[in-house]
Parts: structure tokens; sequence; C-alpha cells
């Protein structure tokens, strides 16, 4: 694979280019990738598969290296960016990441330096997500923007005057954790009641369906299917057979959804709420409903302001393009 | 007065000044104001009296310039900082304030510039209030704080990375309108159901009361005040002499504040939220329920590391410091 560019030949040959780095519960994905967000080179190795940090940065060390000496040998690289669950962009560490085999603190910034002596930097992935957008996605360009990953939890970066908003501790964007329903649903995770993830997750909404199930009488598709095996994609499949109750899940989730939107946006009045993950893919079945219970709750001065868009990155990119993207910010 | 400074005599007099004018509904306070945060000189006029802009940029002119000459003449001022309701930094104008004389869009920091031919910036009340207590204040040295003002209204001013938050648009900070209460108490201003604001204010504090009286037949002092004149210093001054109604009116409105407070930090994870305005003077009354529900609401990573601090700066200075602290952050 080589890029369409403007540039000559020559000058393209001597761009640099930027690792990127997403480790993940289960896989970690790596890649090379250029200015313009073409990844050149990609890989997967297995995250799991390493009780020990040290086996892991081994294994990554001698796949992803093959990669770089295809790009031209280590010289070519400005630097690695790694997006990683609890990652701490001050400390370059990785905190009691619960999904992660390796436990405590671990410095995992440190580490991938050291082994590749190329600077490396790191942050969660959700904030790499956001720096994805703002580099080569929907949010290119904006500097005030707010992306909000809708998977099996919910993640949040946020971006305010042209950078990350990091917090004093490295910990800021926790939006999925805040309460939108006062007293509302218990979060086994947490420990909390009423968080957004709670609702607005894959998981909220297969708990929503159980609880619509059980507390009406209604007919439905999803009643032909064995509890244990009700999920968000048997909703939505319900839901565009036009399935009445299937259709309340998905209101209700865009409902809780679009007032909590509503107030990230009277925090930092953004220009785009950038949507990404699983639960997009319901499309206007979800859209349509956050949308307007965002606007619902908005004061005068932000009515019809503020764009929802859903990210563009090919989902098998997004993840390598968010983390390589940390490396353009990087100062030499 | 003078200031202390370490610097010699000639270099003291060589410093230059930066002025604050803070815009009310009622009046407006202006100052000059040194680095250090002394207010060198300061006098007030009258907003309401004009009903005109240019009759009050005229008179503001008259006096604010008789301050700049004992300060040393023009030549030694920085620039102009302006707070003024529904300020925008980016515009620098004011836009549809409610309780200003002047409707529509008014170019405010321009006319001020024009007729001083100094520099001038303007933003929110709240935004420089913050400004304040980064410059002088509770956050000297911080990089990530909030500042909750809490009077008759709710206002915030947010700092992220060392600057404030201001949105794509210049209106981010609106936290005293954020939903924390669905479908709760109507907010006669804005139209919205269960913001902090129609809680966490003056106004909301009575506005309790008079619920707590409606649905009670508990015995209390504040049953022998006419309801029309109950208000959140005759609750204050009830809760401080053990009245159990009125020390329930604080208990319940710092379980809300806390609980916004708990979202705010996991949006920002700020080093601290600096609380400012009458609602304070509660003290303990307000401030333990705050703190305590604020921590119950927060995941883990954020626990007992918030600070809640109450402003220090003098009430009659807070609002020309703020104004001024704007000047220092000019591009020359």
């Amino acid at each position: 694979m080589t890029t369409a560019k403007k540039n000559s030949p020559s000058s393209v040959s001597l761009d640099r280019l930027s690792i990127g780095i997403d480790i993940g519960g289960t896989g970690t994905k790596f890649g090379i990738v250029d200015r313009n967000g073409n990844v050149l080179f990609s890989s997967e190795i297995s995250t799991r598969g390493h009780s020990e940090v040290e086996s892991f940065i081994d294994e990554l060390h001698t796949q992803l290296y093959t990669l770089i000496e295809k790009a031209g040998g280590p010289g070519r690289m400005r630097g690695i960016g790694v997006g990683a669950p609890n990652g701490n962009y001050y400390t370059g560490t990785v905190e009691y990441a619960p999904n992660l085999p390796w436990k405590g603190i671990i410095p995992l910034a440190k580490l991938i330096q050291n082994k590749f002596q190329l600077p490396t930097v790191l942050t969660n992935d959700a904030n790499a997500a956001a720096m994805g957008e703002m580099m080569y996605g929907a949010a290119k360009g904006m500097k005030d923007f707010i992306m909000i990953t809708l998977g099996t939890g919910v993640g949040s970066g946020i971006v305010a005057n042209g950078h990350l908003v990091l917090g004093h501790d490295g910990f800021a964007g926790e939006l999925g954790h805040t309460i939108t329903i006062p007293n509302g649903r218990y979060h086994v995770g947490t420990g909390k009641y009423g968080s957004l993830e709670s609702y607005a997750s894959a998981t909220g909404v297969t708990a929503t369906a159980l609880e619509m199930l059980d507390k009406s009488d209604e007919d439905s598709l999803l009643r032909k299917i064995p509890k244990a095996k009700i999920d968000s994609k048997k909703v939505y499949e319900a839901a565009i057979e036009n399935d009445k109750l299937a259709k309340e899940v998905f209101d209700f989730t865009g409902k809780i959804l679009g007032m909590a939107l509503a107030n990230f946006v009277m925090f930092s009045s953004p220009e785009a709420i950038i949507l990404f993950g699983g639960l997009t893919k319901a499309g206007d079945l979800i859209l349509k409903p956050t949308r307007e219970h965002m606007e619902e709750n908005l004061i005068k001065i932000f009515e019809n302001k503020v764009k929802i868009l859903i990210s563009h990155l090919k989902e098998s990119d997004a993840a390598i393009l968010g983390a390589s993207a940390l490396v353009w910010e990087m100062k030499d």
C-alpha cells in the first residue's frame, strides 16, 4: 500500500511516519500511519496471551519491528502513540486496568520507549479515539468537540481549545460515569447508581430490553428469544422488523443519552459530538430520540447549534489511527 | 494605596497596570489593579440609570479616566478587562442579557476600546471570576479547576490546561443549567426542568424551604415568617438556630449540588472546585452535605482527590479583580 500525495516522490519518501498501538483486553493492534491517516502497514498480537507485560513487549517488538523495517526503518518514525484502557497521559502508565492481564501500575510508555528507542506517548483509548477524529476523521479542523464511544461501555474524549482535556491528574473525560438518572440503575463495575453507561451502552440496551419485557405483557419478537441470549444486536434486529417494544428500548436509550449530551454541551459548548461504536449502527433508531432530547434540554443559546456526527473512520483502522494521532502532537 | 514589592522603586513605578470593569444589572464597578491583585483605585457608576449604552460609556469614561490619571496615565495601562452577563469572549459582545438595560447584541468591547484607546477584552462574569481566582485567589497556580458562583443564580467558569474553556462559540460553562434532576423543578427563566440552578441557588433554597413547609407539619421557626418574606438568608438564620427543617433545606441543597459537582469532576477532573457567592456563607451547613454527596457519586479514581474551596477574595474586590485578570492573558 502506498499513499496518493501531492508532493514529489522524493519528498514523500522523506515524510515521517507515526506508529499507533491500540492495546485492548483481548488483542493489541498496531500499525504505521502517514500524516494523511493512511494505515500503511498493520498487524495484531494477543494481549490476553501474555500474563507478563515483559513477554508482551517482546512479542510486540518482534512483530512491529518487521513493519517498521518495511516502512523505511526506525529513522523514519516520528514516534509511538499508545491507546490503552486506564492509560494516563501524564505518567505514561496504565493504572489498575480491570480488562488487562497486568495488575497494578504498569509504566507502559517507558517500557515501549526503552524497547524501541523511539519517543512514546500514551493515553486512554477514548482520548486516543478523539485525537484520531481530530486528525483524520469527523472532527477534522475542529478545536472544540466531544467524542463518545458507545460500545459495551461508554467512553469519552474531550477536546477544548484544540487540546485534549486531561484534567489535573490525567483522568478527565469519564462521561460514561456521570450520573444521569439519580438513584437509577445499578452499575456492577462501579457500584454507583444511574450512570450514563448503565443505560447508553450495549449492556444498558440489553438491561432496558429485559426490564421492559418484564414490566409489560406486550407482544414482541424478543419474547421468542431465551432471555440469556438477548443482547443489543437482537434488540436492533427486532427494531428494524418494526417491533414496538424493541423500538421503545432505543427511544428510551436515546432519551437518556440526549439528556446527558445536553449537559455536556452546557459544560464545554462543543462544535460537534462525535459518536462511535456498536450502538451507532442502530442509526436513526437511536439518533433521532438522542437529538430530540438533547435539544429539549438545552437552553436557548445552544439550540440547533451542536452537530451530532457519526464517526466515519473504518472501525478496523480507527484504534490504530487514534493512537498514531498522539504522535503528531508531540513536541520535538 | 501602594504595593509591597521586591523590585526597586523605579521598576515598581514602571510596572504596568490593568483595568477591571464589572458590569452588573444595577451597578458597574471598575478599578485599577496591579499584578499582585491590589486594587489601587476603584469606583462605581449606575448601570440601570443608562437606558442608552452610549451614555453609559460616556459616564464610565469620565469616571474611570480620573482613576487612570491618578494611577499614572493611560500609558501605564496594559489594557481593559470587562466582565458582563452574557458576555462573549470571541466577539466582545453582550448578547441578549436579560438583566441589562440594553437589548440585542451590544459590541461592548469595541465601544470601550474606541473610547479609551486601550486594548479591551470581555467575557461573561463567571469566566472573569474564574480568571480572578487563578490570578489572585484560591486557584493560584492551578491549571485545572472549576469556579461555581452560588448567588441568585448559579454561574460557572471552567479552566482546563491553564485556559478558560470557552467552547466553539464562547458560551461554554453554563453549568447552572445542566439537568441534575430529570423532570425536576421548573425554571421560570429557561423553561427547563430540574437544572442545578433551580435548586442550588438562593432562589432554589427559598423554593425548597417553601416546598418543605408545605409538605410537612413539622414545627419550624420559618412558620413564624410570612411566606412571601422567606428567603435563603432567613433559612440560614433558622438553620443556625438549629431549626430542623431549615437544616434539611441545606442538606437537600447540598445533596443535589454534590451530585452535580461529581458529574463536573468526571468531565474535566479539576484539582479543585472553587465556590463563591451568597450561599457559601452557610458554611458547613451546605458544604458538608455537598462534599459527602460529591464523593458518594464519584468513581474510585476520583475519590478524595478534589478539593472544594471557598473563594477568599474580598467580595467587594472580586468582580474588579476577575475582570482585570483577563488583561494579563492578552497577547501584546
